[in-house]
C-alpha cells in the first residue's frame, strides 16, 4: 500500500496516537461505512451534507442529482469528505477521560466530476456491486437520461488519515479505585430483516445480496 | 415550540417533502444521536471534525480541549452542524431509485464560547446527566484544571432544519412490475453487553444508566 506523508492538513496535531495515516487501515474504514459528511464552502460559509461514499483503488466516490446546488458547486472547489462509525460509549472514572470508541478517516482534496456517460455507468455499477453483488444486471437497465441527471464526483486518496480509538477508559493510576463502575457499552450498526416493498411483485424471494448485507 | 421560517441556509432547495423545520422533528433527531459532524473553515479549506453534541433547550452543544486548534478556531466563526441516522437501505428496481432511509439535522450559526468554570460544570454536568442519569455525582468530582483544560461551544437552533426520508422504495408505476426484488435492509445502531474496564475494582456492579443506554 502506498503510505505518502501527512500534509499539513491531514497530519494529527493532538492524539496522535490515535491517528494513521496507512491506506489498510483508511480503507478499511471507508469500506465499512458508505455514510459520508462531505463539507464545503458555499458563499463563505461551511455546509456539511450527508452522502453516501464508495472507494475504488485510490480514490473515493460520491454522486447526487446534477441539479443539486450542492453538488454544483463541490465541482473543482476543495472539500473534505469525513466518514466516522461510532463503536462505543467509554465510562471513565472522571468525566474528563469519558470518550467514545471511533474509527473516523477525513479525506482532503479538489472533488472532480466524472465526464461521459459510459464512465457514469461504470462507477455506478461498481458503487451497486460493492453493496449489493449481482444486483446491478438485475436492474430495470439505466437510462440515457438518468446517466445525465447524475453527477458523479470523487477525490484521491493523497490527503487522507484515519483516527481510530479503541479499548477501555484510561484512567489515571490514581482514579481507578474510585468506587464507580468504568467500561465500554458497545455500539454497532446492525441490519434488520429485509422489508420487502408493499409493491412487490409475487414470486420474488429475497436475494442473497440482501440477507447478505453488512455495515460497519 | 417555536416555528421559525427557514432561513436562505436551511431552506431546501431539493427535495421539499423531506424537508422540516419543526423544532419537535429537528430535537427529536438531536436527541437520538450524539455524533454530529462539524464543519468549520480553518485556512480557507473546509475542515469536517466528528464531535459528540447534546442538546439544552434552544441550543446544541459540543466541547473539546482548550488546545485543540479546531476549537478555538470554530469560536466566533461560522459552523455548520450536522447530525446524521441511517435508517435503512432502499432497493429499487432501477438503480437511479435505490437510496437510504435517513434522518438528518443542519444547524448553522456562530459558535459561541462557555465562560466561567461554573458554566462549564453545569453543561458538563447535563451532557453527562443526558446520556447517564445519575452518574455525575457517582464520578471522581471535576477539577479546575480540567474545567479549565475543556472548552464548550454551542449554537443556538434558530438556523435548523431537518430532513427525512422514511418508507419503501418509489418506483414509477411504469418499473413496479420489473423482475427484481425491492424493499427495505433496516438498520440501526444497537447497544451490546456493557464490558467493564480490566482493572475495575470489585463488587462493582453494571449501573441501570450503563445497561439502560439507548442510542438511535
Amino acid at each position: 500500500m502506498p503510505h505518502p506523508a501527512p500534509s499539513p492538513r491531514t497530519r494529527a496535531r493532538r492524539l496522535h496516537d490515535k491517528a494513521a495515516y496507512d491506506r489498510a487501515v483508511i480503507d478499511a474504514i471507508l469500506d465499512a461505512m458508505p455514510v459520508a459528511h462531505l463539507g464545503h464552502i458555499v458563499d463563505g460559509f461551511p455546509v456539511v451534507t450527508p452522502t453516501l461514499q464508495w472507494r475504488e483503488g485510490d480514490r473515493v466516490y460520491w454522486h447526487g442529482s446534477s441539479a443539486s446546488r450542492m453538488q454544483k458547486r463541490a465541482t473543482g472547489t476543495e472539500v473534505c469528505l469525513t466518514v466516522t462509525l461510532l463503536d462505543g460509549m467509554v465510562l471513565a472514572r472522571s468525566g474528563l477521560e469519558h470518550s467514545v470508541n471511533y474509527r473516523s478517516v477525513m479525506v482532503f482534496g479538489q472533488a472532480e466530476v466524472v465526464e461521459g456517460a459510459e464512465a457514469k455507468a461504470t462507477h455506478l455499477r461498481r458503487m451497486m456491486e460493492q453493496m449489493f453483488p449481482g444486483r446491478w444486471d438485475a436492474l430495470r437497465p439505466i437510462t440515457a437520461q438518468e446517466l445525465k441527471a447524475t453527477r458523479i464526483l470523487s477525490l484521491p486518496l493523497t490527503e487522507a488519515s484515519a483516527k481510530i480509538s479503541a479499548g477501555p477508559p484510561a484512567d489515571p493510576p490514581e482514579d481507578r479505585a474510585w468506587p464507580v463502575w468504568a467500561g465500554v457499552l458497545p455500539i454497532r450498526l446492525t441490519v434488520g430483516a429485509p422489508d420487502p416493498a408493499p409493491d412487490l411483485a409475487p414470486g420474488l424471494p429475497v436475494p442473497d445480496h440482501a440477507k447478505g448485507y453488512r455495515i460497519g
